[in-house]
């Protein structure tokens, strides 16, 4: 393998061309473009909400993470309209599925029932708990224009990753970087493969934490510090007064910091 | 803690006693009365050949694992029709749901949504893997009369649970021994406390590997060397010719191990 340039100081357009996943490549274009490394975490659970909630933030993300098994009126309908404003907003989906079961149910998950994953989504998440089997099934139903963001690390309290785990799980993300669009993790460490996306949870403009063991750090500490290249705020812009405005300094907080990262003056 | 009595040698009557989740004890309960420690797993996409099948084996099995999220016409009837089922032929039923996310999400996730598992779900599976966060949230929503089978173990191949992962997994159901109903694990010797149950898939009448890396054992060895109390059959019954007799077969074998494993003839 090449030797690896340190993808802190590399710009998303230069990784944009060494990525081999598809949706990475059309994700970091995207941030280019917009100027925007946030994605939304829409944990709403009405989908008229939800698309009041994008029509206003849309422009200013470059992600929209869903969870689309808590939403109580789930439907087509809210799949086409969902669809419409990644069109007309040029965002991306990633359906927080975090699959974590064996091959042959996952491949099942991920194309049918009532949500028909493949059909909307253009990346997923997923464990690598259950070993390679579980990407094997994702890439055989992904005809080359999907992703899959790996966990590699996570930021509740008492989680069970260790090093190792992350270790094996980069690993297994190597032998498959046709659909690996990047990692769900915390640091800049990681892994090394500039072509792969850092997408860090657990982001508000105060560092904090809620009452089931999820911790919160600030955007200059994930972006400069550890690394993160889309960066997921959820309940910090969901539940502002004013989700607009609360995206906007989200996403020129955010920016700022990723401006700072690739000029070199950090590290 | 009490000294631990080797729950290999005990009958499931005698365990049913000793469970602190109300879920184990009445699956023990009817694991004694019906004479079964079959789980049949439904991976079927259509409700009407999921319900026809349970039709068949509904009064052999003492527990049906659910997919719901990959049957692609699931409606409030089949719900309805399903606890008919579950009433008239003395089973319970475990959503294979591998919850694998914050706790936060997980609540959201188990109660809600097109899914609205609490309402017809006895028990849940569920990964540690998040740590502690997940079952608090679980067992905030339970009131008391819900289950959860935490997995301990996988049986895929490459699976990245390592045996301190198993250890803090046991270590963490033992906090919420209320909560927890047994284990998805493959080792007689991955818990200790018998009033969990020990749910075992990966097994089928002869030894074998699908090509996505499920490895499946057979009966003797599951139940007999490894410890399995509840056994998941899924593809060997629902893809035989004549389910409803293969069903019985499956019973009866796994049924005489561990009659075989309570006389105290083995170990």
């Amino acid at each position: 393998t090449a030797p690896k340039i340190n993808r802190m100081s590399l710009t998303y357009e230069k990784r944009a061309e060494m990525s081999k996943n598809a949706i990475a490549k059309q994700l970091f274009n995207i941030m280019a473009v917009k100027k925007t490394n946030l994605c939304i975490s829409v944990d709403l659970t009405s989908s008229t909400q939800i698309l009041e909630l994008l029509e206003k933030v849309g422009k200013h993300v470059c992600l929209v993470k869903t969870h689309v098994d808590i939403i109580e009126d789930f439907s087509s309908d809210f799949i086409t309209s969902l669809k419409e404003l990644a069109n007309k907003y040029n965002f991306l989906i990633l359906e927080d599925r975090k699959f974590a079961d064996i091959g042959h149910t996952v491949a099942l998950q991920y194309t049918g029932g009532l949500y028909n994953i493949t059909n909307w989504a253009d990346c997923v998440t997923c464990h690598s708990l259950p070993g390679e089997g579980i990407l094997k099934a994702l890439n055989s139903k992904s005809n080359c224009d999907k992703g899959v963001f790996l966990l590699a690390e996570m930021s509740c309290e008492g989680n069970l990753i260790t090093p190792q785990y992350t270790n094996e799980t980069v690993k297994m993300a190597e032998k498959y970087s046709d659909l690996i669009t990047g990692f769900v993790c915390q640091h800049k460490d990681t892994f090394k493969d500039p072509g792969f996306i850092q997408l860090t949870p657990g982001v508000q403009l105060q560092s904090s934490k809620d009452d089931l063991g999820q911790v919160y750090n600030t955007p200059e500490k994930v972006v400069l510090e550890n690394g993160g290249d889309v960066i997921v705020v959820g309940r910090g812009i969901v539940s502002a007064k004013n989700p607009e405005s609360e995206a906007v300094l989200y996403k020129d907080t955010l920016w700022k910091c990723y401006i700072k990262r690739i000029s070199g003056k950090v590290e």
